[in-house]
């Protein structure tokens, strides 16, 4: 009953790299995949979709998108937490 | 009968200049508000609706969330079309 997992945390790698995991994500078996994305990354995870779905899988739309903000953990030298916006994008396999 | 804009394009300033256009973009009577952003900029049209809504408007509910791809104009040197990843916002004043 293995699955691939259906979250996808976007970071900074090039969006070809998610796109893979997308394709992956499907081929197990899920109708549904969700990537999850903050800061910079929002417009990766963006990119990754709009890649797939103009290159590969014309049938797949998009769900759900919600946005958000989280707290991140204070660095040195910090004083002040630093929010930052965060991107949910559920993709579904019609 | 001048009302202010209701779609603003967000580029390359910092959020907190696109918070500003969203809140003067309400105070003009409009209901809705559109952002459109390309390419790293959807980050910053992310973070400027965040923190509108934490900072300043918390009655502020998000409308549709489009994404869509863009053909780039060929800069010198090119040789092929750049594609940027699009994104559009619609902020509802409830």
């Amino acid at each position: 009953m293995s699955r691939e997992p259906n979250v996808i945390y976007v970071g900074r790698k090039p969006p070809m790299n998610y796109v893979l995991g997308i394709l992956t994500s499907f081929s197990g078996s899920n109708a549904k995949v969700t990537l999850k994305a903050r800061g910079q990354a929002i417009t990766t995870a963006v990119d990754a979709v709009e890649i797939t779905r103009h290159r590969s899988m014309k049938d797949l739309s998009i769900g759900k998108i919600a946005m958000g903000t989280e707290e991140m953990p204070l660095r040195e030298g910090e004083n002040r937490a630093r929010m930052v916006s965060t991107m949910e994008i559920t993709l579904i396999l019609q």
